[in-house]
Parts: C-alpha cells; sequence; structure tokens
C-alpha cells in the first residue's frame, strides 16, 4: 500500500465518514507519519498530537462540523483535525510564516469553532455555545477536548460548576494523559488516577442497568451500550466528583481503542445533559522517542526522526532561560529564603535546574497563574522572597492577582517572565507584549528588562536583593553570546545606562531592542548620522535624569520595545516628557508593535512586516533627524 | 448589664480567652450590637459579619494572632475580628476617610494576615504562609475563612487542588450561607446543600471510628472528639469532593453554635495536613431586618435600625446601575440575541430587572469572571449578542479571557463596567481605576465612557448595534439628573462632542470628569479664562479629528480622566499627539489618578486630595494659561 493512499482521499470529514474501522486505523497511521514528518521540520507541539489520533478521528466520524462545534482546549492537540478538515495540504506550512497556525483560529477555518491558545477555556466557551445553541433552538452538538492538565485552571472548575448546574446538552471529552506539560500535579490528579485504576470503581456502589435506563436513548445506541456493557474494561460509573458537579460521567476508556471511542462518543451524543467522557491517552503514541519522553517532545524544535535527536545549534549562546534557572540556583544556595514557583511549566522556565536541589523550596502548582502568584504573594507575607518564573503571556491570566495580592500590599515578589516579546512560530496567542503596558499602570511595580543574558543574571540578583514587587521580561531563546560576569552585582534600581554617545538623536531602547538599537547606531553612522544610545533597562521607574539630559541634549528622541506601543514604554517617556515640561523642545518617535494582534511564524519576517528590523529602523530615524519626520 | 460592658474589657485577643463560654455568648450580643449601630450610620457589609460573630470569637478563643495567620477571603467580613484586635475604639470610624477600612490590611494591624477585598485569594494565600511556615521550620497555624460563594471561584480550586495534594498543616474554614452576594448558583452549591442536609452521610459508607484513630491527637483532644461523637448533628465524615482533593473534612456543623465551633476548631488544628471544616451561617444572624433580605443587607447603606429602612434622598437621580439595568431590558424586547451575564451580583450591576423578564437569557455564573467573560465569548461565536455586567475593579479578574477569548477573535461582547472611577468608601481594592489603561492597550477594544446617564443609554444601545469587543465604563452612584430621551440613538464610533467653545485652552474630558471639566470651565470664566470642553466618549478609538483641530486651535489641552494616568487616557492623547507630529506646539496637561492606591473614604475628600476637585484642577489650569505650566 502506497503511503498517504488513505490520506489523499480526505478532504473533509465527511470522506472520514466513508471509512471503514479497518481503514481508519490504517489512516491513523499515516497521520502519524505526516505529522511527525512535519514537525521534525517545522517544529511543533508532536507528544499531544500523536496522543489524540484516534480520538480526533472518532469525534470527526461520530460528530458532524462545523454544524457541531469541537473545541480544543489550549489547542496544540489540533493537528489532526486540521488535517481532517481541508487543510492536509497546507499542513507542511504549520507554524511557518503566512502558513497553517499551530493552534486552532476561526479565521482559518470554519471548522475552529473556538480559537485557543492559553489554557483552560473550552469548556467555558462550550457551555456558552450551548446556551446560545439552545436559545436559538437549534440541535448541534457542542464538545470541548481538554486535558487533564488543564483541567486544573480554575477557570475550568469554573465552567464545569456552572454547566453542571445549567444542565445544557454537552459534552467534556477529559484527555488523561497523566501529563499537563511536564508531570502532572495536584490531587485532582491523583483522583483521576484513582479513576484509572478503578479505584473509584471499587469504592463506590453503583447501578449502571439503572442508570442506562435513566437515558432516553434510541434503539441502535441502546443496543451499542448493550454490546458495550459486556465489555469489562469499559467501566461506566458515576463517578463521585463530576457527578457531584452534575456531569454524567463516562470512562474511563482506552482513547487509542477506536472502536471503543466510537461506541463512547455515540453514547455521550445522546446524552440529554452535560457527559464528562473520560478518555486515556498516551502522550506520544506511535513514535518511540516521544513516547518515552513526552515532555521533551510536548513542544519540540526540528529533529532527527531516526534517533529522536533534536537539531540544535552547537554555536548558540546560553538561552535567557537556562542563565534564568542557573543564576536562581546559585543565589539560592547563598539565600535560604528563596523559593520558586510555576504553573506547571519547570522546563520551560528553566526551573528544572531548581528544583532537582531544591526540592523543598519548589512548588510546580499545576496550570494555575492566578493561584501561583497569590500563593508566592503569601510566602513573601511570611517573609520568604518568591521567584514565580511564568510566560509573559501567562501572566496575563494573573493580572489581577499581581495586582490586588502582591502590589497593593508592597509584597516582594519576583516575577521572572520568559518569552516576552515575539516568540514567532506559536505566534498570535502567544506572543508576550502586554507585559509593559499592564505592569507599569499598576503603583510600586518596578519592571526590569535585560540587553542580554549577562545582565539578566544581574537582574535577578538585583531583584532578590530588592524589597517589592519586581518584574523582569526577557526574550524566548538564545542570548547574544556576551561573557557572563561571575561576579553578581546590583543594579541601581531606576537607572539606565548611556552605551554609546552620538550628536544627532538619541535611541532609548529597551530589553531586546537594545542590541537593535546598537546595530542600527552602526547602520546610521554609516550615513553621517551620530545616534546616542541608551539601554533604559527599567520600564518603571524610569530613569528621568538621564531622559531628560538625552532629551536636552539631542532634541530628538526615539523609544524602542518590543511591546505594545499603546500604553508602552514610549508613551511612559511621552508622559515622562511631557509632565517635565519637555515636549516642546524634543521630537519623539515610539517604535514598538502596532494596535494590532501579531500572527506567527519566523521572526524575522514578523520583526520586517512590523518595520521593527534595523533597515526599516534606520530609515525612520533617517527621516526624523533629516527632518521629514516633522510633517504631520 | 450595661451595654458593651464585656466588650469594654477586650482589648486584644489575649483577653479574648479569659472569657466563659456563658460570657463569649454575652460579648457576641455586644458585638452585634456594636456593628448594627456603626454600620446604620456609616454603612457597610452588615450581614456577612452578623453570620459570622460565633465563628470569628471561636477562632480567635482556639488560635492567637498574630502568630498564627487568620486569612479572610474576600475581607468584608472582617467586622468582628477588626473589633477584637484592638480596633474596636476606632470601628465608629469604619470606612470612613482616614478611618478603619472596611477590609482587611496588613498596614492596619499585625492581626491582619493578608489584605483582601476581591474573591477567592485566601486558600492560595493560607499555603504560600504554611509552605513558608514548614521551611521556616515554625510551628503556626495558618487558617483562611472562605464563604461557599467565593469558593464557586476557579481560584479556590486551583489552592483546593495543590493544597490537597502538598499535604501541608493548614485549615480552610468553609463558611456556608448558602449564597454568595446573591443567592449562591452552581453545582457546587447543590453539593454542599447535600452534605449539609445529610445526604451525602446517608450516600457515602464512612468509618469514623477508624478516621479518628488514625489522627495523631493529644488526650485531651481525644476526649474532646469521643464527647463530640455523641452528639448525632455533628457529622465527622470523609465527603466525597473535598476528601478526594486530600483535605480531611469536618462537619457541617452549626456555625452559631459557640460550643461546637470550640471543640471543631480545637479539633482541626491538632489535624496534621490540610483540612476542610464546614460551617454553617445564616447571613444577618440576629438582626431580624437582615436575616429576612440578607441580599439587600449585604453591603449596605445608612439605614433606620428599629425598621431596618434604608436611608436614601428621594430626590437622587436615577442611578447608573439602574440606568443601565432598565435599558437592556427595553433593548432585549427588540433583540431577542441579546443575552445578559453576571459574576454573582444580578442586584449590584442592575441586571435583576433583565433576569425577571427573561430568566431564559440571563445567566449569572457564580463568582466567576473568567469564566463569565469566555462564556460570553462562547455565545458570541454561536451568533447571541452577549452582555457582561461587571464591577470595573472584578473585570481585571478576566484580563486574559477579555484579551485571549473575546478580542483576539474580534468577538461582538458588551462589557458593561459598572462602579468605574473611584468608589468611595469599599476603597482602596475597589476603587475601578486601571480599566481605561487596561483595556486600551488591547487591539480592537472599543470603550467608551458616558458623560451622564442617558448618555450611558445611548452607548449600550451604540455597544450592542455595533460588532466587536466593546466596553462601557460608568461611575458608582446616581447619575447627575438630566432627562433621559426615550428614543434610542447610536453614536458615531470614535467621535466626540464639543460641549463649550472657548479661546484660552481645551479640556479633553471622559465619563464622569465631562461635568468637572464643565464645573471648571465655569470657574475658570469668572476669572476670565474661557476653556473649551470636549466630551471625548471614546477611549478608543480617540477622536483623532477633533483632538488635532482642539490642538491646532488652543495650544493648550488638558486632559481630565478618572483613572490611573500611567497608561490612561492622557497618555493616549499624548500618543495621538506625538503621532501627529503636534507635540511641539501644544502644552498639554494631563488629569487622572497619581501613580499610587488611592485610600477608602468619602470621595468628596478623596477627589480633593488627589487634586481632581473643581478648585484644584482650576487652579492648575490657570497657571497652565497663564505660562507658569511651563517651567520644568
Amino acid at each position: 500500500m502506497q503511503n498517504e493512499q488513505l490520506l489523499q482521499k480526505i478532504n473533509s470529514p465527511a470522506d472520514l465518514k466513508m471509512l471503514t474501522l479497518d481503514e481508519m486505523k490504517l489512516l491513523a497511521g499515516e497521520i502519524r507519519q505526516l505529522i511527525i514528518d512535519v514537525v521534525s521540520k517545522n517544529g511543533g507541539h508532536l507528544a499531544p498530537n500523536l496522543g489524540v489520533v484516534e480520538l480526533t478521528l472518532a469525534l470527526h466520524k461520530v460528530f458532524t462540523t462545523p454544524k457541531d462545534k469541537i473545541i480544543w482546549d489550549v489547542g496544540h492537540q489540533s493537528y489532526i483535525h486540521k488535517i481532517l478538515t481541508g487543510r492536509k495540504d497546507q499542513f507542511p506550512t504549520l507554524r511557518q510564516y503566512k502558513g497553517l497556525s499551530g493552534f486552532p483560529k476561526r479565521k482559518e477555518s470554519e471548522h475552529d469553532a473556538f480559537g485557543t491558545g492559553h489554557s483552560s477555556t473550552s469548556i467555558s466557551a462550550a457551555l456558552g455555545m450551548a446556551v446560545a445553541r439552545d436559545l436559538k433552538g437549534e440541535d448541534n452538538n457542542v464538545i470541548a477536548v481538554i486535558g487533564d492538565g488543564s483541567m486544573t485552571g480554575g477557570m475550568s472548575f469554573e465552567a464545569l460548576n456552572n454547566a453542571g448546574d445549567l444542565h445544557k446538552k454537552m459534552i467534556v471529552i477529559l484527555n488523561d494523559n497523566e501529563m499537563s506539560i511536564s508531570k502532572n500535579v495536584g490531587a485532582m490528579s491523583q483522583y483521576l488516577c484513582d479513576l484509572r485504576t478503578g479505584e473509584t470503581y471499587n469504592k463506590i456502589k453503583h447501578d449502571v442497568e439503572g442508570w442506562l435506563k435513566s437515558l432516553d436513548f434510541g434503539t441502535d445506541v441502546l443496543n451499542a451500550i448493550e454490546r458495550v456493557k459486556g465489555s469489562v474494561k469499559y467501566l461506566m460509573v458515576p463517578s463521585s466528583v463530576f457527578e457531584e458537579l452534575g456531569f454524567k460521567y463516562l470512562g474511563p476508556i482506552d482513547g487509542h481503542d477506536l472502536n471503543k471511542l466510537l461506541e463512547v462518543l455515540e453514547a455521550a451524543k445522546h446524552v440529554d445533559g452535560p457527559v464528562l467522557v473520560h478518555v486515556i491517552t498516551k502522550k506520544g503514541k506511535g513514535y518511540e522517542p516521544a513516547e518515552k519522553s513526552p515532555n521533551k517532545f510536548h513542544g519540540t524544535g526540528p529533529f532527527e526522526i531516526a534517533t529522536g535527536k533534536k537539531i540544535t545549534d552547537p554555536q548558540a549562546p546560553i538561552a535567557y532561560t537556562e542563565m534564568f534557572g542557573k543564576t536562581l540556583v546559585e543565589l539560592a544556595e547563598q539565600d535560604a529564603d528563596i523559593v520558586a514557583i510555576t504553573a506547571a511549566m519547570p522546563d520551560g522556565t528553566g526551573l528544572n535546574k531548581f528544583a532537582e536541589c531544591y526540592p523543598q523550596r519548589f512548588l510546580d502548582v499545576g496550570i494555575a497563574e492566578q493561584h501561583a502568584v497569590t500563593a508566592a504573594a503569601g510566602m513573601a507575607a511570611a517573609g520568604m522572597k518568591p521567584v514565580v518564573a511564568v510566560y509573559s503571556t501567562f501572566l496575563q491570566r494573573a493580572y489581577d492577582s499581581v495586582l490586588h495580592d502582591i502590589c497593593m500590599q508592597d509584597l516582594h515578589v519576583t516575577m521572572c517572565l520568559d518569552r516576552a516579546g515575539i516568540v514567532g512560530d506559536d505566534g498570535f496567542t502567544h506572543h508576550g507584549v502586554f507585559d509593559y503596558a499592564y505592569l507599569r499602570s499598576m503603583p510600586r511595580m518596578t519592571i526590569m528588562a535585560p540587553k542580554d543574558e549577562n545582565e539578566l543574571r544581574q537582574m535577578l540578583n538585583t531583584a532578590l536583593q530588592f524589597n517589592g514587587p519586581i518584574a523582569i521580561r526577557y526574550p524566548r531563546g538564545s542570548g547574544i553570546g556576551v561573557d557572563c560576569e561571575d561576579e553578581l552585582k546590583e543594579l541601581p534600581i531606576g537607572k539606565g545606562e548611556l552605551l554609546r554617545e552620538g550628536t544627532d538623536v538619541c535611541l532609548l531602547a529597551i530589553g531586546s531592542m537594545v542590541q537593535t538599537a546598537l546595530r542600527t547606531a552602526d547602520a546610521l553612522a554609516a550615513n553621517g548620522i551620530q545616534a546616542g544610545v541608551i539601554n533604559l533597562r527599567f520600564a518603571k521607574p524610569l530613569d528621568e535624569e538621564l531622559i531628560v539630559q538625552a532629551a536636552e541634549k539631542y532634541g530628538k528622541l526615539v523609544t524602542l520595545e518590543e511591546g505594545v506601543l499603546a500604553g508602552g514604554v514610549g508613551s511612559a517617556v511621552l508622559e515622562l516628557l511631557n509632565k517635565a515640561g519637555l515636549m516642546q523642545k524634543v521630537q519623539v518617535l515610539n517604535l514598538g508593535l502596532p494596535d494590532e494582534f501579531v500572527p506567527h511564524g519566523d521572526k524575522k519576517y514578523l520583526f520586517r512586516d512590523l518595520g521593527l528590523d534595523t533597515e526599516s529602523i534606520k530609515e525612520k530615524i533617517t527621516a526624523l533627524v533629516k527632518g521629514a519626520g516633522e510633517a504631520k
């Protein structure tokens, strides 16, 4: 049989419905191969997708999108869904500039009922759709597919609590792979384990027959269920937690057994009310290296298919993430009050080493950013020095915890925002570009951003010597390859540094944009324009003295930040200059992200499109210096 | 016995520990009297406090603050705690300017272990403190007191999930009054009801003896428990949901029976791990009008003690809240797609009338703002027109839901932010002053603020005719008494209105500050300064044309907003003028809230202190016009 023979015929879910069970099993293999091929080249979320091949096939066999709505929580497991819904030919462009997104997007396909990217939103969205459906008198199905990791996010509980009460017809598929991104944590995780092993089954008296009778099934479904009942492993028990919350519980079932999946989904389809289907899957299923290290292959860069070996650049400088983790271990050695907290991202945030060295001082709270931040506030109130390591985009989930629990109480919590700025391939939902804006409007907050990996190291030390709410935001990926100072220094709070003297214009850059500013200054010098460069270091408090001096000396300032302009650092500089009564003496050009969401793809192309590459910046500054910038 | 005879002796929790049970019961009565007296004058959270008098007495008898940490979730039920911990003499200043806060504050007393105000933070904070305690080798107790309403907030679940797993010694008191602020909702509520009525007890096989033996109690406690076991009503059962999450469960017990409270808290104190004590209380206990209408007396203004009748100003214009509710009902009559969503605030947000008229189109999701917003996004994706009514300060909890689920998908959800700006007596944690700043940095967002109650009406209509993410923010309290147009109009998006022509300076005001601007213009005119006044109406998109015109005509602009300056509307005006190349031709004065948290108290005094009363503003503008504003 030729490779991709079956897959070639599948141009829409309707084509899938024509296949026999055996053909579907073959198709599963072909899809796995395609995913492994593409992700080995483009990078992406390999293990989560390999885990849901059969589940996705079964969903599209039993349900009919776009009429029925499938909502993929987080959405990084939607590759098979994309392949089956008319996007298999574009699939090789996955996560590439102008290519397919790695997450569901309403604008990409009518089969993507709800865009996702962040965790734990699917049940809420599904419930909203179920309410809308009933009000409109329609009869489509609504299905949320959510991992056991995402279930630890409080919003899932808020939605379950509400859905169980409203009793709308809706299906929640609990995709239980015993993992969030890393090993799953929390009491619920243990509980699910009990369910899987039948412990709960043994604990609770139940009556399958009676419950089945109480459901108003059609004849064929009843027949299907009769068959199913014969299977000893196919449990159908009222499970206390979900049942207590008003859900019917079906499962647990083997998420790689297509036949059983089809049966249970058919049964779920006919339940008149909220039903939770507990499906056990294996992350990385069908690709040995990923089965063995689901963690490493959760989100991966390019790799060698035969060995699973990552294709990396041996010359690449140390990553910011690694520098953070390494320095924190060093600091923790000297200071027993330092504790580290992650929301299900020990590897991604570089805390894995800390966790090994100081297991007692390390806390993985699950995908629960609000709780992570407020628990840190509790620790700080009790005299510890908590460090919360989190991706910039996910700290958005804890906006109020930062404001209400840390800043209002002026507590010393260090927030380390990894993946700040443009993240590239993950794109859209994952860019960390709002942090400057939302953090700087919070009173008592201090915000730093390092120009290189060595400065990150010094900033982390500075933050831990500080006393109050303090954040450091730094980009995804490698540093720039500077030498790392062994000695840990304390940077003066609210002070920038002058990196280059000039005469015509001064560039006020922060974080990742400092290197861009230096390169631009070189390019400008080649054109006879002498640009000064200041590394702001602090987005808050700004170095008022240095900025005022620069304004008075140069008369022309350019701010550079990898964040939204609306309310960002450049905006703060305008506020400062205006308050200082200097606006009439100075021209300011604010460079940063425009008021739109940034798509995914190679950072190089995105920066170019945003006009934030060195060439574009050089042109804009040249225009400013030559006077064109004054024209309205 | 003389009134307050016992209370006079209580200057710290140590004094309480000397009392007999009978004296404590008398003290409970005295405390109730004091609270009713003070709240009848100052307003405040009456019913929640009357419900926890015995519980608080028992807590301070069994535990010893400040060594032991009591964390009051939300914190509006902390009056008794304040009275018992050295603040009874200040209690008559409750919620008044420079007086006692209505919420716990670390800076107010060492007995306030953690500041609260927003819901569902207590278990997280308590867990953080328990972790810190163990790392430091200390032995204090940590107690979170949380209502069944706050338990519906997802963050509580995040914390329970984490705590049950970590198995730290900590106590969660579930203060179950069957209410959040209004009648509690959700499946968990039904579950708690089953617990209360013993249904769960009957459902689950349990072995009290075995469990008791497994605990490592001291002898006196064992004796106490032996006594307790004799009581039929005093159940001590492993309750599935909390037990499944790793907590020991004690209860339910009568929260007004001091004797039982003391026993169960003593038992809880000796559990080596997380324990949940389920206490049943009655909101408003001991004051008949509040017992009958706990909803009305949750948070109340001044009232007549004898009758419970609210002391209101019959001349007061219609409140913004009421205008919102009334108009939404009108609009919903014409448009069956309109649905309304609240997070446990049907009364506070004015949705009660809508709920009566359109129960099927009304959704109270519990204290769960994230879920509220994302469920609304789901409804919008399915073609409905959801209106989320929420206090500005609480929308902070759903920052990422607004950004990630609504804005990124460009969905038509109308967010109505009540209590925006300075809220007065509730203060600090409840001021809604960050919304302009955090919403305007979100792409695709439209933000309006009405100058009066009639404009709110037109803005709501405008929002519902719009298609995309849109927010309206309006203040607490009464409108200004303008005539209300019957006809519903559509305001042009992004267009302000010129209210007054002038020559010397132009005031660009938004929302509540428009009236201030008009009054200031009158006052300036009396001093010979002719100020123009523009009602911006839209914080985003700004009316670029009108602002540029004003800049060119006047050369001097003043922005006025009831929100933080850092990143706020004035900052947006600076960005616009700078981009338009106008900054060198215009002087701008930004008026709004400085970079600090605002305390509680009468709005009049707070505005004066903030320099935002008419007199202060007049002086600043006079200085600007007379040229002093140019000096650095």
